[in-house]
């Protein structure tokens, strides 16, 4: 059998939310049955303009993307007061993560997240056979976070604000922080794909990336629109970075990198800020009524600053209820691949969202 | 300033065919006005069908892709005959070929290509640190592949049928004969992103995916949407290759590397394969203007398999004459960037080889 590089070994898959399209064909349930609050899409769908724009746009798909994507990385540009050449754009910021781990990382270095984050760190890091450091506790913790550096001088720090699966986030006072306290060398990868949302609900949490970079040019800020905006299939995502830190990153870019497509949805989703704050808006509205539902039936969870929401069980395993919710046509993330015994519920339409309370009452119960 | 991976230091980005934005910006010339021959894009546009499937669709945005792509690889595999295993889906062949790059390269390894040939073999494979090695010759020839694969045992050989820029195309039994010469351990992979024209040209040359694989399990065959299935903009390309290859691939492979719509339009195309037997055919009537230009103004040329066809100058510059032709609007792809003094240009419409034709006369004369 042929042999292949060996820092794959040990690289574990990334368990993607369960489609809706698996749910119809493995159980049989009819599509408009299917409830998916698992992947943090935006339960609104896409602003309107920007699906009349996408469907304006799709005779052009034979053409190539203009590479430079100079429209796009403009409209960004002047959205956050900063010049193109601090951005980079990825396939979802997922991609900016991969450039940045590529970019930066040799054979054997190390690098620090939060014990409990996203899960494409580690595995963009393993692909490049770095070593994966986590801090102790649940929830980020600057004083950790410091501590661990210290010792062990990783070559990136991840800080996810807010931070996913588990919804919490620091202060901008903390993650400053944080960053302070880093060498030069190290880069800082602030990841801010549910920002829009942790900036609504408090703004001691909000991150400018303008201000970020300039105090801190070793960080780089990371956007997507696959949640607030509303373009969750599309992949569309991007870093924000000090101009030296963005053209390494773009060494390890391939050409073309957005779809033609994505990136004329992406730019007409920046021109309808309305329909991503009526989002964000209603998303804290109906958080309420799971917060509630928490409290009233002794339910722990941890205040999100995010889209969806955490529910963790005491006696019942969080596995049997996300595969008899499934069964039902409800999907939702399972949290027992990051050993909580817990689930992750994307806050849904209000429909979508008293079709969850329907069958979790009945399964719970 | 922060220090990157070495690696990356002598790496060149690349050079991708100018956009026809960017010559609207830069000459202001009109977009009607602009005619771009450059990128080898299906002058026919998309299928109708393609572009009434992806409008449909454009209200699922917001939804993340099926990230097991179960339709689109389930129409792939049957048009192959192959099981679904043996497919690997990327964000065009391009992404394929990193996969595969960066799936079996250590540091140090040697990759083998020849000596003008698609620019992205060494960019992905020096990523990987890996050393490039490439035959004497211009065009493709079996016999220099396996003497330089016997002095230098490199870990991937690249063959390109047929060949980008050049447009030559080995025959299927010198591509075996290459292949048969190769160790179990060495990677083939034999990019057929053109193939569908050049097995329309001749028989001969054609190269059946599962027979390719089911003969030489350590080859992957790597096909494309962005040609002849006229969606460029969109980023989708396959791999099809032994299932111990392909589940060595998945492992470096991005979660949702494919936008849903491309998804969408990629599956659609499929189904609309009188479109592009259409395209291939008008491409190669159209073709025979520029065969008879060349042979009539004494211009080299070389026989092209492809969608495109390149001339090369004796006494005039390549590169002025790409440039003269950009301030027309005309854009096609100067090859100074591979050391040699021609053009490559991408078979239009009649129209669009009308004004290629009339704006060539004017600065070559």
């Amino acid at each position: 059998m042929m042999k292949f590089n060996e820092n794959l070994e040990n690289l574990k898959v990334y368990e993607a939310g369960k489609p809706i399209e698996l749910v119809v064909r493995e159980f049989g349930i009819e599509p408009k049955d299917v409830v998916k609050l698992a992947s943090n899409e935006n339960p609104n769908g896409t602003s309107p303009k920007v699906v009349e724009a996408v469907r304006d746009f799709a005779t052009k798909m034979c053409l190539y993307p203009d590479d430079s994507y100079f429209e796009l990385k403009g409209a960004l540009a002047s959205k956050f007061g900063v010049n193109e050449k601090n951005i980079i754009l990825g396939a979802g910021s997922d991609q900016v993560l991969e450039f940045a781990t590529k970019a930066k990382l040799k054979e054997g270095d190390k690098v620090l997240m939060n014990k409990v984050t996203f899960a494409m760190y580690e595995i963009y890091a393993k692909m490049c056979g770095a070593e994966i450091v986590r801090t102790e506790g649940l929830l980020h913790d600057s004083l950790q976070f410091k501590t661990t550096y210290d010792k062990l001088k990783p070559s990136i720090v991840f800080i996810c604000v807010p931070n996913n699966p588990l919804g919490e986030c620091i202060t901008r006072a903390e993650v400053y922080d944080i960053l302070s306290h880093l060498d030069k060398d190290t880069l800082a990868v602030v990841d801010c794909a549910y920002m829009e949302y942790a900036a609504y609900k408090n703004e001691a949490v909000a991150i400018d990336p303008k201000e970020l970079i300039e105090k801190f040019p070793s960080a780089i800020y990371l956007g997507t629109f696959s949640k607030a905006y509303g373009l969750g299939g599309m992949r569309v995502g991007y870093g924000i970075g000090e101009e030296s830190v963005i053209k390494s990153l773009y060494k390890v870019r391939p050409p073309f990198n957005i779809a033609n497509l994505s990136a004329c949805a992406a730019l007409t989703a920046l021109k309808d800020e309305e329909f991503v704050q009526k989002s964000i808006a209603e998303n804290f509205e109906e958080m309420k009524r799971y917060e509630e539902f928490a409290l009233v039936n002794g339910i722990k969870t941890i205040d999100s600053y995010t889209n969806f929401i955490t529910y963790f069980f005491d006696s019942k395993s969080s596995k049997e209820i996300a595969d008899a919710l499934l069964r039902k046509g409800v999907i939702i993330r399972d949290l027992t691949s990051y050993a909580l015994n817990g689930i992750r519920i994307t806050i849904g339409t209000k429909a979508q969202n008293d079709r969850f309370f329907d069958e979790f009452k009945k399964v719970y119960s």
